[in-house]
C-alpha cells in the first residue's frame, strides 16, 4: 500500500565547504523546516567544496522557497540551481507505443499491414486460439480506472489519475516486459462500467482495476470476473493483499506467530482491508475480526466469513493487527496490547509509528513504506498471462506473496522492488500455481 | 483504399544456375501457375548460381505446394526453402508499450509512480489544460474497430481484425511517432458503440475509426465527434476520400480536367464513395453523380448534396468517375465513355483494369494498387494532435491532400509511401490549416 503522499520532490544543487559541519547544517536546516531530504548524489568537486544534488521533500513551492531562503543564509553553502525531476519525468507521458519491427520498405508495410495482413486476419477467424499466436494481446493488460480512488487523493477524476495509470504501465513493461494500457472509463456507475469493459475487453489478455473506491469496487471485480474469460483483479484489494501477506508470512517467522492460528484484527474495510480479509481466510485464518465505520463496509466483512466488532474490541482481542484506514494516530498507544504485531499501512502517515507502538509493548511494528503493491502487481500478471489463465485465484495470490516472502533479505519483510530478477521469479510461480489449479481451463475462487 | 486481399505470401529461397534462361524460367513457373512475384533478394552466390528469396504471392498453402512442385522440375534451379515472413512477422503482435524512462533504482520509481506521481495528478486537478502537458495522450490514437468491415474481408469479428488495428498502430508510430491504441468494440449496435468510445474517450486524444460497417459508421462518426471534444475520425471514409482526392488533384493535372467544374461519378456508395462524394464538394466540386444498389445510401448522397442515378447514366454523364463498389469487372468496356478520367479503386480486383479503360477510349485509369490511406491517416491525425484540435475538418483534410499531391514524382498520382519526410511534411501542413480554421478552438466541418 505505497498510496500518495501530496508531497512535492525537487532536487536542489548545493555546493558546500567540505571542511567539518558545513553539511550538516545544511541537513538540520530542511530538517528544521519540516521538509525531508531524499536521494543525496554527488555531481562535483573543487579544492575545499563539493557540489552535491540533493532532493527535498517539501509541502509546496512555497514550503521550497522558504527554505531556499534558510539555505542561502548558511555560511559555506551556495545554491546552484533547483530541478523539478519529477515534472521532468512527467512531460509528455511516461509510455509510449512501439513497433516491434522496423518498417525499411513498402515490401515490410505490404507483409505487416494490407495486404498481408489479411492472411493472418483470415487465420484468427477460422480459428480463435490463434488471436493469441498473431496478436499482442497475450502480453497485454488493461488498466482500468474510474478515477474515483487516485493513490491516497481520493476522487480526482479518470484525467487526473492518468499519471498513476502510465507509472503501472510503465511498471509493467519495466519489471516484467508486459505491455499496460491505461483505459479511463469515466463513470461512477457500476453497471457502466461492466458494460464498456465488457465490450472493449476482447482486446487485452488481463484486466487490472485500479484505484475505484468502495464498495463500487467489489461490484464491478465480481461482475468482470464472472463475465470475462480473461483474469479481472482489482489491484487495490488484491495486489496489495498479497504484499501484506507476504510481509505477514516473514513478520511470523521472526515473532514465531502462526497466520493461521492467530487472531487477527482488520482495522478499516476498505478495497485494501477487505482485499486482506479475504486473501487471508483463503490462506486458511481461521478468525478475522474487522471494523469500519461503515456499517456496510462491516456488512460485507460478515458476508465473507469475517467478525465485525468495534476498534476497541479488535484491538483487545486481535494477535495481529492490520490497519488500512488512512486516518493517521488512529491507533493510540495505549490501546496497543502487549506482544501484538502492528501493520498500521496508511501512507503517508500510518495509525501509529512503529516506534510508538514497540514502545507500547508491541512484538512488532511495521507502517505502509515498505509495503509497495508494484512488488505484486508485475508478476501476479505476467504469470496468468504466461499461463493463458481465465482468472487469478486465491491460489495463484498465496504463490505470489510466498515467492515474494521468500525473497527478502534476512531481517526484511519484503525484498527489495527492483532486485534482479526477483518479478520473474514471481510470475513463474503465479504460473505454476495457474496450472496446478486448472486456471487456464476454468476460473475459480 | 489499399484493401486486403487474400493472398498469402511465401518467401521461397532457390538456387539457379547463372546461365542464361534459367532464372527466366523461374519466374514463368510462376506466373503461369497463377501466382505473382513480389520482392527478389539475392542471399548468396557460388561459382556458377545465385541463391535469392523470391517473395511468391499465392492463394493458399495448396496453389504454394504447386508451385514448388512445378519449380522442382526445372532444371539449374534447387529450392533450398520456404518461408512464411508474414506469419513470423505477425507472432506475439506487431506493437508494444514502452516506458519512455528507463527506471534505474528505487528513487526512479518514487518519481515516476508513487510517491512522486500524486504531486502530478494533483496539478492536473487542479488545471485540466496540464493533463495533455503530463501525459501521454495528446500523442495518443484510440484505434477503434468493431470488427464489422475489416479490409475487405467482411465481418470477420473485432479478434480477427486485431492485426490491422495493431498494423495501424505500427504505422502511425514508425511515420509519425503517434501512439496508436487498438480498441476493439464488440458491438454492432450503434448506441453501444458511442456509449463505449465516449466513456473512455477521456485516455486519448484522438479517435480514429477503423472498418466499421456502411451505413452504421456514418452515424457512429457523426454523433461521437459531436459528442467528443477531441477530434474522430472515420478512416475508411476520410483517409481514403484524402488520397483520392490527393490523385485525383495529379490526375487533374495531367489531363487538363477541373474537379471544381468536372461532371464527378460515385459508383458504390459505402464508406469510402460517400466519405469521398464529402470531401469532393468540400473541395468545391459542383456535380456529383453517385449509383448504389442499396437505397439508403443513394438517399444518404441526397442528403449531402450529390444526385443519385443509375450506372448507366453515371457512365455517360461522368468526366471522372471513381468506383470504390467491391465488384470486380462492373464498368466493362463499353461503358466507358471516350477521355473519360476512370479511377477503378476496389483491390485487388478493380472495377475495371487501367489498360482496358484505357483502350476503351478513356483519358485517364487508375486501379487502387497505389491509392493506400496509410498516405494520408499518420499525418493527419499527427498534425490535428499538434495543433490540439477537436476536430478534423474538411480544411485539414485537403490540406492533407494538397500536401500529399504536391509531393509526388512527375507522372506519378502518389507519392511513395516511405518518402523522407512526407508524412511530418502533411502533418504541418494538417497542423496549420487546423490554426486557420480555429479547429483548435471550435469543432467545424
Amino acid at each position: 500500500m505505497e498510496k500518495g503522499t501530496d508531497k512535492a520532490v525537487y532536487t536542489v544543487r548545493v555546493q558546500v565547504n567540505d571542511d567539518k559541519g558545513y553539511l550538516g547544517k545544511v541537513f538540520v536546516t530542511i530538517d528544521e523546516a519540516g521538509a525531508s531530504v531524499g536521494d543525496i548524489t554527488r555531481v562535483g568537486s573543487g579544492i575545499n567544496h563539493t557540489t552535491r544534488d540533493i532532493d527535498v521533500l517539501v509541502n509546496d513551492q512555497e514550503h521550497l522557497n522558504r527554505i531556499l531562503e534558510e539555505l542561502g543564509k548558511l555560511e559555506g553553502t551556495r545554491i546552484q540551481g533547483v530541478a523539478n525531476h519529477v515534472e521532468e519525468m512527467h512531460l509528455d507521458g511516461k509510455i509510449s507505443v512501439q513497433p516491434r519491427f522496423k518498417v525499411r520498405n513498402i515490401s515490410d508495410v505490404r507483409k505487416l499491414y494490407t495486404p498481408g495482413v489479411a492472411y493472418i486476419c483470415k487465420q484468427i477467424q477460422a480459428d480463435e486460439d490463434l488471436y493469441a499466436k498473431y496478436t499482442y494481446v497475450q502480453s497485454t493488460v488493461a488498466i482500468v480506472t474510474n478515477g474515483t480512488a487516485i493513490l491516497g487523493l481520493g476522487d480526482i477524476g479518470v484525467k487526473a489519475g492518468m499519471p498513476v495509470m502510465e507509472g503501472k504501465s510503465l511498471l509493467f513493461s519495466s519489471l516484467v516486459g508486459i505491455n499496460g494500457i491505461p483505459v479511463l472509463v469515466d463513470s461512477r456507475d457500476p453497471d457502466e462500467i461492466v458494460a464498456t469493459v465488457s465490450r472493449i475487453a476482447s482486446g487485452f489478455g488481463a484486466i487490472q482495476l485500479e484505484d475505484i473506491a468502495a464498495p463500487e469496487c467489489f461490484e464491478v471485480e465480481d461482475r468482470l470476473a464472472d463475465a470475462l474469460g480473461v483474469p479481472v483483479m482489482h489491484d487495490d484489494q488484491h495486489g496489495t493483499a498479497v504484499v501484506v501477506l507476504a510481509s505477514m508470512l516473514n513478520a511470523c517467522k521472526y515473532t514465531g506467530m502462526q497466520i493461521k492460528s492467530a487472531s487477527i484484527g482488520i482495522v478499516g474495510l476498505g478495497a485494501a482491508g477487505t482485499g486482506i480479509a479475504k486473501l487471508l481466510m483463503a490462506f486458511g485464518a481461521k478468525s478475522i475480526l474487522g471494523t469500519d465505520i461503515k456499517e456496510p463496509a462491516m456488512e460485507m466483512l460478515r458476508q465473507i466469513g469475517g467478525r465485525p466488532a468495534d476498534l476497541k474490541t479488535v484491538m483487545e482481542k486481535a494477535d495481529i493487527v492490520i490497519a488500512t484506514t488512512g486516518v493517521p494516530g488512529l491507533i493510540r498507544p495505549e490501546m496497543v496490547r502487549p506482544r501484538q504485531a502492528i501493520f498500521a499501512l496508511s501512507n503517508p502517515n500510518p495509525e501509529i509509528r512503529p516506534e510508538e507502538a514497540l514502545a507500547a509493548g508491541a512484538i512488532f511494528a511495521a507502517d505502509g513504506r515498505s509495503v509497495n503493491n508494484a512488488l505484486a502487481f508485475p508478476g501476479l500478471f505476467k504469470g496468468a498471462l504466461s499461463a493463458r489463465a481465465k482468472c487469478i485465484n486465491n491460489r495463484m495470490k498465496i504463490a505470489a506473496a510466498e515467492a515474494i516472502a521468500s525473497e527478502a533479505d534476512e531481517g526484511e519483510l519484503v525484498p527489495y522492488l527492483l532486485k534482479e530478477g526477483l518479478h520473474q521469479r514471481v510470475a513463474q510461480k503465479v504460473e505454476r500455481a495457474a496450472f496446478e489449479t486448472g486456471a487456464n481451463i476454468q476460473k475459480s475462487r
